[in-house]
């Protein structure tokens, strides 16, 4: 029992409206502690929800291209629950380990080059204004 | 004239022949300025080079998709170099407007809910460990 | 028993000192574990204390909202530790459950439209520099 | 001429319907350049308008306070664009000078203290749990 | 002229006495924009450079060496600021360019193992502790 | 037992080599879970190793100072685990007490001037272009 979670049984209408909604999409039993604990701002849960549901539908990227961005964010950022639930989400939609293995690898990168080019004071080419 | 950057005819032959492998292997007729300042200490340009090369080359990810999430990375970090100089790497290997328009909406919303699970001090779900 | 932690029994006059004067000003019987691992290097203990005390102290700005500022921060910058304090102490400085709510969502929003200004590479209007 | 900004005169109806609605809630006689180059991605532009314009409604927080603790976040990530448009909208709540520094203060403080947490590894305590 | 900076012959006598202390410390004809600035709060400018001063004193690290961690932080962080500060700063205490390309090497290898451990969730080796 | 790391008896030819030289090169009986999970990709593996090593190698810097930068830095990005095994490595190669006191003090207030400076939008000093 985690008193600062809202659990479906213990939830408003508003919520459990949300709550369903999360469950059809994401074809789940419950939804992940991240939706319980935001459940205590109805208003906060539900414009998180639709903003993350039309962001992460598919368009002109896929959903696996979706998910392997946000996990290299989260791993940029240190978000630990944020890299285990994307990880996971990133898996359901098809990334293989090989493919971990490069995010992984171009995020590390990434996170090296930047500090290069700010540490270097490099100047941005004339190109790439 | 930038003292600080090593440009092509002032380069020592250890310099010239990783600017040469850049210029064959972007197809470019000259290297970035990101090339021409790391060339002040020549073994972190042949190291960072070598690297990159390696973790951009195409992979069970395409580097389209590798170019995308460079640029998120550098978008989260705000290095304002980097995110020129990957916009147009990016864009050279097929991102389109909409393609950016979705890259920038998931790093946004990846940027926001990282701090939501942190401020919300979420407990990772058992299916995540 | 933490090795890595001086307790108010084992610790020297000069660090008794300052913590007298935490127990004092924050009106606690102890003092956090962020003072006594701060007490490893007395000098970096006080110097901390005496400057935490003048920003936090009531000025143009109420504890409250300073609390509230110190937490989106430290949301920001992902401290586990800091979150956890801080959550508390601006509860106790009148933080409500509606307030912590709107503080994780005005932080939530800020770290997602850096990224979209970075992103996009917005030039300011000349009417903000 | 900006290429990469979308003016009131270019832009689509649905993009003028979201600029009206800034320029009014603003009450603004033309729309800052965050605003013309999101518009380039018309559901982004709406999207982020509408939840700005939610999250900084007066609630149980005051508009001034929302927008010091979006400065403070602004000035952790270093994003210039938002330190710039965020200093300009707290002072026109309400924020003054004296204000202002209290608001630096806090933040940088925060900042350090947020690593002396993370570099003594300090244990967080029973009762912030 | 830049009404955002307190320049010594308009400043109160408080903060004169603190542009002098670091005139006189530094061995500099005139203080640098970074106290001109935070001269408009003289509470903070005083403050921030007895912290400052007393941290940077040699002590158990000479000078150079703090000057180079000091910037490995601001490179970390992506001050631009902070970095041509610090870069001049630590060259005046000794730091030749190869050392310079060693502080960045270290700095950008850091960067990039930090989120390689994010990502792989590692945890923490029992000898660590 | 944990599936998600590769020890030394199950591991390949190509990854026992570079385990190897991992012990051989630091005079370790084992290595550190960093690598073992880095091996789930032998060829990050190799190259992350074998930058490491060419890093922080003696050079223009010794390897007492390098540790402290690369500690400085994860103290910044607040990584946990590399904070835990670069403390451990900057005490073998010779960081007193007194020493990380000083690194944590040089760490904790540039990451505050950084946003100071940021804050108060300093201009760059020309004599720092």
């Amino acid at each position: 029992m985690d008193a600062k979670a809202i659990n479906y049984e213990d939830a408003s209408p508003q919520v459990r409206a949300v709550f369903d909604d999360i469950k059809r999409s994401r074809n789940l039993p419950d939804v992940n502690n991240f939706w319980k604990y935001l459940a205590r701002d109805p208003a906060l849960l539900k414009r998180t929800w639709e903003s993350v549901k039309e962001v992460m539908a598919p368009g002109a990227l896929d959903p696996l291209t979706k998910e392997m961005i946000y996990l290299a964010v989260s791993v940029t950022n240190g978000c630990a629950y944020c890299i285990g639930s994307h990880t996971a989400a990133a898996r359901k939609a098809g990334m293989t380990e090989d493919m971990f293995g490069e995010v992984m690898a171009v995020t590390g990168m990434a996170n090296e080059t930047n500090r290069l080019a700010n540490g270097y004071r490099v100047p941005v080419d004339p190109q790439f204004e």
